[in-house]
C-alpha cells in the first residue's frame, strides 16, 4: 500500500500540469481500450458472476455485478462525456488589486491523491477513474471482492489508456487484492493519500468515516421531504409529491417523508392516498393522517423511526403539520441534510424555508428526484455529499478540486 | 458539554437568519460592554498575570497574557470593524436556468457550530467570537487556562452585548472550567458541534487533530520559501528576500528557507549574506553555498532537519539549486504549503511555480510575509488554513460558511 501511495502521489505531481487535451486523449484511448477488450470484459464478469452465484449473492447484488455488452458501451460512453466537460484545473478567480498594488486572486488546483472504496458494481472504477482523471487528481480504487476479476479487467484498460496518451499507469491503480486489511490501510495512509470517498450503503460508510485519519467526503443517508404549504398550488403539489416519491424508490433524492399543512390536507390527500395506494405504496402516517384520512386508504402508524428511515423502497409515512416552523423543525431534526422540497406559492414562505432548511439542496415547487449533478448542470458525479465541509451536494469535477491563493507582485516587501 | 452543544445548536437557528444588521448591532453592543467594563477587565487579568508569575510563566506567554487600556481598546475596534465587514450569508451565487426550466444555484449559510480551542491570549475570545458571529455560527470557546479570570470577564461583557441586541447569549459560549477533560468532551461532540478550530502551537493542533472526530481546520507549520530563479531581477530579489525573513521573524508567513539558483548566486548572495549577518540572523547552509560565500559570512552547516523546521526566530537556512524543478520539489518535499514565493522575470517559469508548487498561497515577486486576511482583503481571519479541504490560505468569514444549492422550479416534475 505503501508503494501504491509514494507512486500515485508522484503520478499526482505529473497530473497536476497535464494540458486538458492530453487528459482528453487519455479519457478517450480508455474508452477504446474498454470497447476493443468488450470479450476480455465479459469473460472476466462471467466469472465473478459464477463466483457470486455459488456465494449465493442476492438477485438485486448479482444485477449489479453484471456486465453485458450494453453497459460496457455505457461505460466507454460515460468516458467521452467526462472528456467532454470543461476542465476545472487552472481556473483563475476573483484576482484583484489590493490596495498594496499586490493582485491577490485563486487558482483551482487537483486535490492530489484520492482514494475511492466502493461495492459490487464495476462501471465505479471506469467512472471513478476518469473523474478523477479529468480533474488532475491520481486515484487509487478499491472496489469490492466479488468484482475482483471484472475490475482487474477494466484497470488494465485502463493502464493502457493511459499508456496510449502518454501519462503514468500510476494515475489510476487498483489495489489487485480482496484483503480487508488493504481498506484499513488506505485510510490511514495520510501522507499520501488526500481524501477517501466511499460509495455504497450506510455501513461501509459509517466504518470508513470512523476509522479514517484522512479527510472523508462521504453521503449517508437520503431521507428527503416534501413540505407542502398551506400556500400550495394544489394540483402542481400532487404533481410534485407523487414524483417524488414514485418515479423511481432507490435513488437517494427519492421522498421519505411528506408533509402536509393541515389546512390544505383536505384538497392535497385524498387524491395523494388514492395515486400512491393505485402504485402498491406502502402508508405510514401520523396519528392526525389516521384520523382524518384512515378511512381512504390504509394508513399503518408511523413511529419516530419511520421519520428517521431511508426506506429505498416503496414505503412513504406522512405527516400533517400546522405550520411551517413544524416542517422546518421536523426537516432538520429527523432529516439527512440531503434534499428537501417545498410547495407554495407564497414569496415570505419559500425564502424561509430556502434559508432555514439545513439540507445540501433545498428546492421550491420541485420533486427532490432532481437532486443529481447532470440536472444540476455539473455533469457527472461521483457521489452527493451530505457534508456541510469542502463540498455540499453533488460532487463533480469541481469538488474533486481545491483552490489555492495566488498572489503576484513586482518585487513588494510589506512595510 | 451536552447542555452547551444543545443549547448552542438551538442558538445557531436563530442566528443563521438574524439580520445582518441586528448581528452588527451586537457586534457594536459587546464592543461598547469592553470599553465600560475596563476597570473589571484590568482586574480579573491582573489575578491571571498574578497567577501566572507565581507559576513561573516565562516572559512571552506573560506578554501574550497581558491586557491593558490599549490591547482592551484594540478589542473593542477590532470588533466594530467586524461589524464593518460584508455579510457573507444568504449570497446567492451561480444561479442559472437548466433545460429541464429548473433553475439552480448556491446559497452561502454559516457552518452551525463552530469550536475554537485557543491558548493563552486573551483578545482570542473578543476576535474569535466576533467572526463565528458575523459569519452567523454559533460558537463554544475554549481558552488556555492561564487566562481564565480575563476570558470569563470577557465573555461576560460578550453575553450583555448579546443580550443588548435580543440575540439569545448562547450564540457565544465560553467553557468556564480549566479541565482539560472538556476539551477531549468538545472534540467529540459530533452531533452538536459542525468544526473545530484550533489556534495555538504544533502540540495542541496535532493532538486535537488526531483526538478529534469532527473535522478540524488547521494550520500547522509555516514553513515559508523564496526561491530566486536565473531570470530574477537581483534588485528586487535581495529586497524581496530580506524582508521576508527580518521584517518579524515570529508570524507564519515569515520566509524559513531561501533558495537561489546556482546561476545568479554571484548575484543575488554577497550583498544579502551581509544584510542578514548584519541584522543579526543566524545563517545555515548547504554545502554549495558553504564552498562559495563561507569566506563572506559565518555560515553553520544545515541538516535536512534544517529544511523542516519552522524557526519562527532569526535564523534562515539557504540552498542554491540548479533549476527551477529541484526548487519546487525542495518546497513540495520539506515545507508545509503555507505561502512561497519565487522572484523571476521570466512568465514561463512564473507560471510553471505558481501551478506546480502545493501550497495554500503561492506568489511571484513579493514577500511571504504579506500572507495574510487584511493583505488578501478578507478581513479579519481566524487562522491561515494549510489544510486543502474547505479552505485554504487565510480563514476569513466565508471560510466560516458553506454553500448549499438552492433549486427553484414551478410545480416541475422529473421524467
Amino acid at each position: 500500500m505503501q508503494t501504491l501511495g509514494v507512486t500515485a502521489r508522484q503520478a499526482s505531481r505529473v497530473l497536476g500540469s497535464t494540458p486538458t487535451a492530453q487528459k482528453n486523449q487519455a479519457l478517450d484511448a480508455i474508452a477504446a481500450q474498454l470497447r476493443a477488450q468488450q470479450a476480455q470484459l465479459l469473460e472476466a464478469n462471467a466469472a465473478d458472476m459464477n463466483n457470486g452465484r455459488e456465494n449465493d449473492l442476492d438477485a438485486a447484488l448479482l444485477d449489479r455485478l453484471e456486465l453485458n455488452e450494453e453497459r460496457i458501451e455505457q461505460m466507454a460512453l460515460g468516458l467521452q462525456q467526462i472528456a467532454g466537460l470543461p476542465d476545472p484545473v487552472g481556473e483563475i478567480s476573483d484576482m484583484h488589486y489590493q490596495p498594496s498594488g499586490l493582485q491577490v486572486g485563486k487558482m483551482r488546483v487537483p486535490l492530489g491523491v484520492i482514494g475511492i472504496i466502493y461495492e459490487s458494481r464495476p462501471n465505479v472504477t471506469a467512472d471513478a477513474a476518469a473523474l478523477c482523471l479529468k480533474s488532475g487528481n491520481a486515484v487509487i480504487l478499491r472496489g469490492g471482492s466479488e468484482a475482483i476479476n471484472s475490475n482487474l479487467a477494466i484497470a488494465a484498460c485502463i493502464s493502457r489508456g493511459l499508456e496510449d496518451a502518454g501519462l503514468p499507469t500510476a494515475c489510476i491503480q487498483l489495489i489487485n487484492t480482496t484483503d480487508r486489511a488493504a481498506v484499513g490501510a488506505l485510510i490511514t495512509l495520510s501522507e499520501h493519500v488526500d481524501i477517501i470517498i466511499p460509495r455504497g450503503g450506510r455501513g461501509l460508510i459509517e466504518r470508513i468515516s470512523n476509522e479514517a485519519t484522512i479527510p472523508v467526503i462521504k453521503h449517508l443517508d437520503g431521507i428527503c421531504h416534501v413540505y407542502i404549504d398551506a400556500q400550495a398550488d394544489i394540483d402542481k403539489a400532487i404533481a410534485v409529491a407523487y414524483n417524488a416519491k414514485a418515479r423511481r424508490y432507490g435513488i437517494c433524492g427519492a421522498m421519505e417523508t411528506l408533509l402536509v399543512n393541515q389546512s390544505v390536507a383536505d384538497q392535497a390527500l385524498p387524491e395523494l392516498l388514492r395515486q400512491y395506494s393505485d402504485k402498491g405504496i406502502e402508508l405510514r402516517a401520523c396519528e392526525r393522517t389516521r384520523e382524518q384520512f384512515g378511512d381512504q386508504a390504509e394508513l399503518i402508524p408511523a413511529t419516530e423511526e419511520d421519520w428517521r428511515t431511508e426506506y429505498h423502497a416503496g414505503i412513504l409515512s406522512i405527516r400533517i403539520v400546522d405550520e411551517l416552523d413544524e416542517a422546518i423543525t421536523h426537516i432538520n431534526t429527523f432529516g439527512s441534510h440531503h434534499t428537501d422540497s417545498i410547495i407554495t406559492r407564497d414569496i415570505d414562505t419559500a425564502n424561509r424555508f430556502l434559508r432555514e432548511v439545513d439540507s445540501s439542496s433545498v428546492m421550491l415547487n420541485a420533486s427532490t428526484q432532481f437532486a443529481d449533478g447532470f440536472e444540476y448542470g455539473l455533469g457527472a458525479e461521483i457521489g452527493i455529499s451530505t457534508d456541510k465541509l469542502h463540498v455540499r451536494g453533488p460532487v463533480g469535477l469541481e469538488g474533486l478540486t481545491t483552490r489555492k491563493f495566488i498572489v503576484i507582485g513586482d518585487g513588494h516587501t510589506r512595510p
